[in-house]
């Protein structure tokens, strides 16, 4: 133990294998301590990295944590202790850590002083593969960051690699790890991959709503207390014409009055796993009184967060691809290469818009601010609602001051949706906690285009259509790529 | 071709294996014809049970519907024609058509005109053997069941033995038959066995969604006009505080108003999987324009129909154990063995019933009147309503009319549920469409107690009592039943 507790500085920055694109002043020599993570590369099918000694390797991190300035967030109307929950640093456990909201996330609470394990099984990659599909920009191995991000911060992320339907993988990971708190991004998370064909639609489902039943039953064997913080979509709620709530809508019939879930409308077997997790859950918070967050997000954008941009090889993966590609992200790329934007039918959807930075932010949050047990909660995560046409017109605007020549052109919906609608979606309990959004101004813009010009040479332009139809999807596989 | 249509009577209902209960007036000789239909026994995996030539065994049908007095109802407020699907006879795919409603229901849409073919893996039967449960009621394989209908009716019933989550099955199933309805019973259908440990819990969910996915790909890949008639359950609305409407509520928010589906609360894994079907059935009316009944069914009791009736070789299962059994069906085989009646926790519970002959009834309304392309068509399926408390007193009265002592006995609740709650769940829809109900009245109660009184030597009390409780799953898998 006194060996590990040495800090004997063996290793510094300069072991992460690529070169900074900038200084990094965030790497102060208090991070040089002994690096024991192994680095094996995926020798076996379930695969569990962590230090031998795990009373050791806790101590360790305790030490390295208590030494850090970013202590985990408090809640101002409750301590975690409060439920039996230890104090700081908190154990948690991200749950598709390798994935574009998992490995910012990841990083953002190791950074932040949890102490974190990833679980992933690296399915996200392999879909890219199957599919010929490729991030904008270079993504390291999961091996490769995690050793760049011992390297630069001294902080230690445990990697479990399998597949969460797998319950006894799951059970090592629980009974090794012994999570506080469990951040679930691990499922798949694209609405056009769950209409290619029957077997993605299937295999969507069956993933998503299974790995979130193993996880819950996890919790309730192994971890009671532990907080479930699950990512959820808006998207659940489709697009009433009334407003929308957090999770819940108080209605008065006929003389009566009852809180209620907020009524779902999902329109795609992507979102519908997700309604599926979300009264899964609620039904586990009743029935054994589980505490759970359903982080109901809106569409994501950007890729930098305060931790990736720490080193390339943290880099996050950027999709602009018609099947994993977000609205905003795939408008900024085709602007840097000259392609016009591909607005989808009239383009008035509207829906709620965040930065990766408020991603990271609002799970912080909910982790901070635990859940009671019982409690199924919900939050609508989002800063900002715009219509495909508005954020159209933004990026025209900010690539007009790059000097782009920004086209817009509307191409046949491939998805079954409202085109125009009545869209105002309630978001106020993560501000309430504590939230600073980040803003769609055009500085972010800027960024966000400059980041895509950057790495333009990367872009596949076959990848920017769309190539999955909601209507044409078939029972026959499909097995070649366009 | 020739031979087929002559009617040679060379079998007649004398060929079923066991005696009658009672006269058969039922059985003219205008049923008297040749039967080419195998006996076969479950040689493989896979089993498809239909006469060698399908041109000829379909004229076969149409000549033996053609007599019969019993034509399809039809609806009065338009008829399926509209929709593209030809008039009568039409052609019913009953999937799980050999558990307790989906016989009772392939027999009565027999018997009505229809053409049915009955789909099961007999997963069902399977669970029994695994459990160390049995019906109440003696019942026959399903070769015995249908080779006695065809002798007793005329009727053929096409059987295809495989398992729809396996699509390659189902595929040929749909092919083959080539439905205009489907009616799917096809789920694992008890909130117990879904909450007896992990691994069902899982598999309920697996099984019902997955199983249901496929179907509405069958119908959209192979017979895009056939009407889904899906069994659901009044259990996906929980207990809510206000009045439960059939699917839909209207909501007025903040100045706005939108009809939006009814709030779920379910309240097992078992309810759950239901709401999810549900979720799913929506949005490919939506998407794929897929026409759907969502039969939101109440509590069933009772085993006779007219067609289980006709002969002890087709009667019917009848569930009083903790798993499968129905609360009124177990307090009237309780009462005939002076068991008392086992009262969950207050008895308040009060949840919608009816009897199997409206369960029937219900199915062939629907399918009579089909909901349009699009359509996602929600009734409530039930007739009355009733606590557990009002239940056993029913129960106790009707016992003392035979002169039997009852007792009744509150046990600790195994559910996690409100014992006491306001319940007031909308049931027109069916009514309007022609359901004439069967009401639990004395002389039901004494028809059902009879019925116990006459198996009571089959009843096995150590499967009575509650063996499954909602707060103690766990992961480990259940292997020994109590």
């Amino acid at each position: 133990m006194a060996q590990l507790l040495s800090c004997s500085s063996s290793l510094n920055t300069s072991t992460c294998k690529k070169s900074y694109l900038k200084p990094l002043d965030h790497c102060s020599a208090a991070f040089s301590i002994s690096v024991p993570f192994k680095t094996t590369r995926f020798p076996f099918r379930r695969l569990f990295l962590r230090e031998e000694n795990s009373k050791r390797s806790r101590v360790v991190r305790a030490t390295a944590i208590a030494t850090n300035q970013d202590a985990p967030t408090q809640s101002s109307s409750g301590s975690p202790q409060s439920f039996g929950v230890p104090s700081k640093p908190q154990r948690v456990m991200v749950i598709g850590g390798d994935g574009y909201c998992g490995w910012a996330t990841a990083l953002h609470l190791s950074n932040k002083g949890y102490e974190v394990a990833i679980l992933d099984s690296f399915v996200r990659r392999l879909f890219d593969h199957q599919l010929g599909l490729d991030s904008l920009t270079p993504i390291s191995s999961i091996h490769d960051r995690l050793h760049c991000w011992k390297s630069l911060t001294g902080k230690s992320i445990e990697l479990y690699v399998g597949d969460i339907c797998e319950f006894d993988f799951l059970t090592e990971a629980f009974k090794s790890f012994e999570p506080d708190a469990v951040v679930h991004f691990g499922e798949q998370r694209s609405a056009p991959y769950s209409m290619i064909d029957r077997s993605r639609a299937v295999y969507t489902q069956q993933n998503n709503v299974i790995g979130t039943l193993n996880v819950l039953f996890a919790i309730k064997e192994f971890r009671e207390q532990c907080h479930l913080v699950k990512l959820g979509t808006m998207g659940e709620y489709g697009t009433p014409n009334i407003d929308i709530e957090e999770g819940y809508i108080t209605i008065t019939h006929n003389g009566r009055t009852d809180t209620l879930p907020y009524p779902k409308q999902a329109s795609s077997f992507y979102h519908l796993s997700k309604v599926h997790d979300s009264h899964n859950i609620a039904f586990t918070c009743k029935a054994w009184g589980i505490r759970a967050t359903d982080l109901n997000q809106g569409v994501v954008y950007g890729v930098m967060t305060d931790e990736t941009a720490m080193h390339e090889e943290l880099c996050n993966r950027f999709d602009y691809d018609g099947v994993f590609g977000t609205a905003l992200n795939r408008f900024c790329v085709q602007a840097a290469v000259g392609h016009p934007l591909t607005v989808y039918g009239k383009g008035g959807q509207t829906r709620g818009y965040l930065d990766i930075r408020d991603t990271v932010q609002c799970v912080e949050l909910a982790i901070a601010n635990p859940a009671k047990p019982g409690e199924f909660r919900v939050f609508n995560q989002f800063v900002e609602q715009f219509s495909v046409n508005e954020l159209a017109a933004l990026v025209t605007k900010a690539g007009e001051k790059l000097g782009l020549n920004v086209q817009t052109v509307s191409v046949p919906n491939p998805r079954v949706e409202a085109e125009e609608h009545y869209y105002n979606a309630k978001h106020t309990k993560l501000i309430e906690l504590g939230l600073k959004p980040h803003f769609l101004s055009d500085s972010l813009l800027d960024s966000l285009l400059n980041f895509a010009i950057q790495y333009k040479d990367r872009v596949d332009t076959k990848q920017i259509m769309p190539s999955v139809s909601w209507r044409k999807i078939g029972v026959k596989p499909k097995t070649v790529t366009t």
